[in-house]
């Protein structure tokens, strides 16, 4: 029986068996403590044994860390902080964890030291509460586009195309690493590698994803995709997931609704599902915020930093109205932006930072931005200058979803392939969607992590992810 | 509104707009039958519009494949094969189809030609359905688990360590492709590589999945895995999905319980969920074995063969009895069998097949097999030959689940990693988790697209996937 189920049926006077791994284990005169938990719910139990219960030889190898089987009666606390408590009949040990040497040792571990042991760090309370979270986060995304009629795509890994243009990419090969067959000019013979041509880690689903839509009308994807980019920074990850929902007739309008009915629901089913692990988290953010400067401490706890997402409207506007407001704010005028503000530029986290949480105070969607800073598949506006893009932005974390209405004239589209260096052989069969039956579409991506990160509180992302890939690192 | 919906809810005499792809077009004397499909079910609506309702020119444009929104009164159908149709009003043509550059024009199409114009054929029946099916056993795969108190864990795609052995890996890099930088001796410098280490993508995410449970206690994968094997058949993908739950202080019993239970849930959910596109795919392929003979036809159709699964306890019994059971068949003794039958070979899909559709017309659980050709991680029995595998044996696939409980004993797992010459320094971490708090545990993998192929009854795993990776094949 799992800690939880045991938490929530609570049956008094019932024998029951235990497993889990140790917390502590404290000795006092004639009474020994041992907290138990076994990854299943935030809460440890609490196995209390009378002196003389355990054997000597069976209670030295009770540690921190070690595996245990504990059978007894769930009886009635009697001290605090826990409502039952496990009366001891007997100790079985799975496996001991020598204390000399296992080093989550009951004392505070600084997220660094963790990330080192990532293969240990799911064993202690905020990774156990984190990866909790993202299950749910995770579930709550099936569940949503399940329930509203979308199907799942798998979109490809490994891709023959780098139409999207996202950024560096991994190049996937079995050609003899050392001596490649080479073709007469000296490149790469891709021929002969095991795809017949150049191929590498999809940056995005997105192009795959509307083949989906132009036959399924709602498709949605949720995969990894990949950045090789020399990125060390608390945001960024060499390997993580993204969620890229499009749908079949749906325009930017509907888009920005989607976006904001999608984010709110998840949101909510983590309040709903993870609210034990969720005041965990918040609790572990109080604590690291008392040393910072008061101007650095977040106005709201994390639960009210969520709920006031989800029972806020987010506001709408487009880029052109968001930079006349950076323009006419006051941080601007004093010189306090980092980087400078006019019409044209890529919106940076503190402008994106500044609309949400000092402006408006609420999340944020811009749209219509500057066709040139965004990718050649965005619908043109009619005034030739903006793109019906849309981004959301969330307070802490800037920019959360990316999107657009997408193009689906297949003449201005062919002719921003062109523009942007794409050669139409490469990608004949996007193109081809709006040859044959085109319709208007629009989507978006979300990056899990960066969802993770918002609603767990953390600060860096490769604390949001089980196993993160960075620069110079890809252990376990 | 969808069509999906519209058949659900079918308010006679409403206004609706539908909006999706022209399957065909029919005109007769004085009226025009349209037949439109949104992907959103396997039925098609028909619109029927009288002469005059539709302008010449618009009409020309409504061909097979071109997208059209129809707005008109939902009536009830005056022909057969549907309860409503649409009475038009009004047509929109969002996107044409030339009739005679459109691949997809209402014939037979074959399914070689289909996966030529993968980014199209999920606009045909066949393919929808597929997706559709494809989806349902996902989200069913990810209620099974949430359900059951297991948590999502996203192993890594890019992996430092070749610790499964379960194949040949792709290469990722960024080094420089045609002159990579050398150490002294001539080998690769992979210190200078992106993650400073060789890395290649996961053949399994199993290893990391223990981790997980070794703190979560019930964790499941299900990602992308890759092989780079030169395997060009109908039942390999160089890419597919793979789902691995992993469960501290389960047995291999348990673990048997769990599959069986699993693998009927989903199939079930299946059943429940999208029995309108099973019931089509059941009658594409009583069409395609029309053309067999009759030893090669089904002895089930497919639904039959779905609820057969639910419906029956699985055989379980170990390599042992089942080798006996081959070498006492009728076809072994006749030398009917293309290998050979003794203890210790790997028993191939025909012996497997034998044992689930002539000997036992069950699914079956395989247990116990020799430890010579089974993976380093599994639990040795105690007769020092054997190992508690299992292997789930499907008809018409042979396994389509494998699996172990896992050696949670430090010395046994390490003298085995030595043995089969794995680098104790690769797998530092996973061993680790035998040193501290070591418990039972056990898992299995499946191999997603083999549970789509026996659900769709399709018999070319290329064709149960978007956008199949084979070798010499990346397309799209």
């Amino acid at each position: 029986m799992q800690i939880k189920e045991i938490l929530q049926t609570a049956e008094i006077g019932k024998e029951i068996t235990v497993k889990g791994w140790v917390r502590t284990k404290r000795v006092s005169s004639n009474v020994v403590f041992i907290n138990i938990n076994d990854g299943s719910v935030i809460h440890n139990i609490q196995a209390v044994a009378e002196t003389g219960i355990i054997d000597e030889e069976t209670l030295k190898l009770v540690t921190t860390g070690s595996c245990v089987a504990i059978t007894g009666t769930l009886i009635e606390s009697q001290g605090q902080g826990q409502k039952v408590e496990l009366q001891v009949k007997s100790v079985f040990v799975y496996g001991t964890a020598d204390p000399e040497k296992y080093p989550l040792q009951p004392k505070k571990h600084s997220l660094e030291f963790l990330r080192e042991i990532a293969h240990l760090r799911p064993r202690t309370n905020t990774f156990s509460a984190i990866l909790r979270v993202r299950h749910s986060l995770a579930f709550a995304i099936n569940k949503y586009f399940n329930d509203n009629g979308f199907f799942y795509l798998h979109t490809p890994i490994i891709t023959g195309s780098d139409a999207e243009g996202a950024g560096e990419m991994f190049r996937v090969s079995t050609l003899d690493p050392i001596k490649p067959p080479l073709n007469e000019d000296g490149s790469v013979n891709y021929k002969e590698d095991f795809f017949g041509k150049e191929t590498n880690l999809t940056v995005s689903g997105q192009l795959e994803g509307e083949l989906g839509a132009m036959a399924l009308s709602k498709i949605y994807t949720f995969g990894p995709t990949f950045r090789a980019e020399n990125s060390n920074t608390t945001r960024h990850l060499a390997e993580f997931w993204m969620i890229e929902p499009e749908v079949a007739f749906f325009e930017l309008e509907d888009n920005m609704n989607l976006a904001e009915d999608f984010t709110k629901y998840v949101i909510n089913y983590a309040l709903t599902n993870c609210y034990d692990d969720l005041v965990f988290l918040e609790n572990r953010l109080k604590e690291e915020e008392k040393n910072k400067k008061k101007e650095e401490q977040s106005e709201l706890s994390l639960i009210e930093k969520l709920r006031f997402v989800v029972d806020n409207d987010y506001v709408r506007l487009t880029y052109t109205e968001a930079i006349k407001i950076l323009l006419n704010s006051k941080r601007h005028k004093e010189g306090k932006f980092q980087y400078p503000v006019e019409w044209g530029i890529d919106l940076q986290s503190e402008h994106e930072r500044y609309l949400v949480e000092k402006h408006f105070k609420k999340p944020v969607i811009l749209t219509n931005y500057p066709k040139d800073i965004k990718a050649f598949y965005m619908k043109q506006d009619e005034d030739g200058k903006t793109v019906r893009a849309m981004d959301v932005l969330f307070p802490g974390i800037g920019e959360i979803i990316g999107g657009s209405q997408r193009e689906d004239d297949y003449e201005k589209l062919l002719q921003r392939t062109k523009e942007v260096g794409i050669h139409e052989d490469t990608i004949w069969w996007y193109l081809e969607t709006r040859k044959y039956g085109s319709a208007p579409h629009s989507g978006f991506g979300l990056g899990f992590e960066r969802m993770v990160l918002f609603v767990t509180g953390m600060t860096n992302i490769r604390d949001v992810i089980p196993f993160p890939r960075t620069p110079k690192s890809a252990e376990f």
